[in-house]
């Protein structure tokens, strides 16, 4: 994968117990999530198949912690829309809950529990790797590896304690999208449109852009 | 107002029937119409105050048509979650079925029946007035009005040929973010996000990025 995203979400429900009319609230900032996953995977009218995203649900104690990793080369029933989008991520949770094992709930789409501590570390010495945060550096003046990127977010809420040490030891740069602070969302437009211009100067051959299945 | 979206809305049903469980299908887009309002209008955790956007619901006929005008200094109730901002929306539209002058249905909101073409017209003479369109300028390139812009988007469907006329035949410059076909909502983020390094750049005041109400 060139394009890699790793979400930290920390208030989601981990056993997909929510209802998808209230994303924003009892399902502790779904909505927000769905729109991250679903502004990273597509364009319009498409898939970005060279980009990957990773969903830590960290909301609850390590062992009950789970891990989505959808593939844009390979996932499938990925609509624009929040709310099925979060439906997406809420099956997979659901069906979770009983197994001790990575499980593909949809195509494309694989579910597990995880360590949410040595994934982020894992995660932190892929090529490419950065944090996007407030007060980094500028994105536009980051010179990054042409190949890609392996991005970090919190979302919605700032990394825990124990995240943060992680990141702040990591020789990874921090990085920042601009002068205000943003929703992750909309920092996810705003790097991938810079990879993308970049490719596009680098004369990359024609971004694949799939149609939607 | 210093930043100005004008949203060419083409399925969603003008009268607001339409249930907020469907939003991509039977709702006419209204997914990313609301996507759009919402990413234009707030920052994470605050609202643009400098931002505005107007919404034409040209599904009907004209004498059906209905605008929708959003003011971020002013509008409430705006959650960041697309089915709350599609709830919103709709509420308006239903208000206004009966009325034949603008009414505010919610705070910062006002709705009422339009002539979608002059309404266009008289978009496209605004200071900084630009089309954002596959094809155009480099938005990076662009030079563009320091005050701000003035810009049209259509959503999700390409503009009707009476638009496109209108449109190709004003002045204004035709303006691309990148080299991919994208989302409207992805492109809103891309030109705010311009504007602001901009205007960070220019040394402007703090940028003006009021809490939520």
């Amino acid at each position: 994968m060139r394009r890699r995203f790793l979400l930290l979400a920390h208030r989601v429900p981990v056993a997909g117990n929510f209802t998808l009319n209230d994303l924003a609230g009892g399902a502790g900032r779904m909505d927000e999530l769905a729109r991250c996953v679903s502004t990273a995977l597509t364009v319009s009218n498409g898939l970005r198949r060279d980009t990957e995203v990773t969903v830590l649900f960290v909301a609850e104690p390590p062992p009950k912690a789970r891990r989505i990793r959808m593939e844009g080369a390979r996932v499938r029933y990925l609509n624009p829309d929040e709310r099925s989008t979060a439906a997406l991520l809420k099956n997979a949770l659901v069906r979770s809950v009983s197994q001790e094992h990575d499980v593909e709930s949809s195509p494309g789409l694989v579910v597990g529990p995880v360590d949410p501590a040595a994934e982020l570390q894992r995660f932190l010495s892929e090529p490419g790797a950065l944090w996007l945060s407030e007060g980094g550096t500028a994105l536009r003046e980051h010179v990054g590896d042409p190949g890609g990127f392996a991005a970090v977010l919190s979302d919605p809420l700032d990394p825990i304690p124990a995240e943060e040490e992680l990141l702040r030891r990591s020789s990874i740069p921090r990085i920042s999208v601009g002068p205000l602070s943003l929703r992750s969302s909309q920092v996810i437009d705003l790097l991938h449109n810079e990879f993308d211009l970049r490719e596009a100067r680098a004369g990359a051959p024609e971004r694949s852009a799939a149609p939607a299945p």
